[in-house]
């Protein structure tokens, strides 16, 4: 059973407030998980819809909500955003500080199998289930009824495997800024897979893999990514977007369905997430406010 | 004689470009200088006008492009903005690096009459003629003739007496963020004063106190304030906007000379500016491209 909230610090912001949250996590292990959330100023009177933000290798549940530009738009739409956190934090496991691309700051977002990891990197379960649990319990003004979800590069990996394999509906729509797309034929993804789970690609490939996913995929959908022309990953080819749209299409998935948006000279950061920033927000709100 | 522009990136944001510029700082003594310039889309075809952005204690020339939300509203007006450094970077002072509101990364937008920090610690005539010059020297697409200044904290302090000091309508339109407004009468400002003035609190007073400043002043202004009533440090008594305000109506200056306003709630950080940041830019604009 997870522990119960800990409102670490609020901060207001547009109008809202941007709260930042700490429980004893289950799925991690016991250890201490915190996200922020963005309450906009509607939530005194009425339940709003959330939107979830995964974030990128070596973030924190930080960096979106500083530089990320979601909350003014958050807040002229009325839904609240979830900035959740990368990985579990300090559970000690021997190696896992010593990569930026793997263990702390890197969870990628999956339940470990390997052993080694097991206990702690569950973040799947963290994102899907137990941070939706916590708010439910907590009382939050939040209708997780109405759910989407969002990230930048691991966490667009995050995002959008969390959505293709999630079951009745629970998110309504997803959107990623220069998402691993293809992680089982990327480097980043590969070392993630081969460390964090016993199956290693062959495990990925079932469930970690959003072009496999979308693949296989035949419920309607509603994907947004835009992914920059200048950004040395995708030009690396750890993103490989055009994998995702290509299988998109062959499952059947047309440009209304699933659009992937080339932006011309924009790199990987948050000076190219915050250009569309609002984009993203109003994306999912046409969904989360149907 | 300052140092030619090095450009040390470029990064395409809200279709505009965000470049780092590093100099030889001939008035921050030799020392190499950075800023951040925006150049938004329309600076390709024209010169645009330039807003001058002061960071607060502890900052660089990357805060305030990272976390304000100016990119976006500047795209929009068509104007530039340029983010300077908040201090001389390595000039090898005994103790400079002691303290976190003294010395580096608190240079307090002043110049320095204390031999020991006078070779230096010449952030106002860094700001207000160094960078300029350079600019100008190095053909970058920047109307000189159209220029404003603002900043947060510190650099509240410092856009506000750069501003009152300045002649010849150098700047069109000053505005600030939690500025330290009367700095003689704050903790902050009399350890920087007492520390960088060989004549303390009195050569500050004539110089580098916007309360002063305006009280003496008759020219016509264009001045806007924000600061948050959640602020600790406007509650330990630092900032002192209300003294601004008073000193302001007694000069005879009216509220559409010199609006204040106390935004309920709201504390000192990034939150607070990148909530009324598309007003600053957009108060600005309205002089900038008048």
């Amino acid at each position: 059973m997870s522990g119960t909230l800990e409102k670490v610090s609020s901060t207001k912001s547009y109008e809202g407030d941007l709260i930042k949250y700490k429980f004893k996590s289950a799925a991690l292990g016991g250890l201490d998980a915190c996200f922020n959330l963005f309450l906009p100023a509607n939530a005194a009177s009425a339940k709003v819809p959330v939107l979830i933000y995964l974030a990128g290798l070596t973030c924190t549940e930080d960096n979106g909500a500083q530089k990320g530009n979601f909350l003014g738009p958050a807040a002229k739409e009325g839904i609240a955003i979830l900035f959740a956190d990368t990985s579990p934090r300090g559970a000690g496991i021997e190696g896992e500080d010593d990569d930026w691309d793997f263990g702390t700051g890197a969870g990628f977002y999956l339940d470990a199998t390997n052993p080694k990891y097991a206990l702690h990197y569950n973040m799947r379960t963290h994102i899907q289930f137990e941070i939706p649990q916590v708010l439910e319990i907590a009382g939050l003004p939040i209708d997780l009824t109405r759910m989407s979800i969002f990230g930048h590069s691991m966490g667009g990996h995050g995002a959008l495997c969390t959505y293709l394999a999630s079951k009745a509906n629970q998110y309504r729509s997803v959107s990623a800024f220069a998402p691993i797309s293809n992680p089982i034929n990327a480097p980043w993804g590969q070392k993630a897979f081969v460390g964090y789970l016993q199956g290693g690609i062959h495990e990925a490939k079932e469930q970690y893999d959003a072009t496999e996913l979308i693949s296989k995929h035949s419920d309607p959908v509603h994907i947004l990514i835009d992914y920059g022309t200048g950004d040395y990953h995708y030009k690396a080819g750890q993103l490989l977007p055009e994998n995702f749209l290509n299988a998109a299409r062959k499952a059947g998935y047309n440009d209304v369905q699933v659009r992937v948006r080339e932006q011309v000279g924009y790199d990987h950061s948050y000076y190219f997430i915050s250009t569309f920033a609002e984009d993203h927000v109003q994306f999912h709100a046409e969904f989360l406010k149907a």
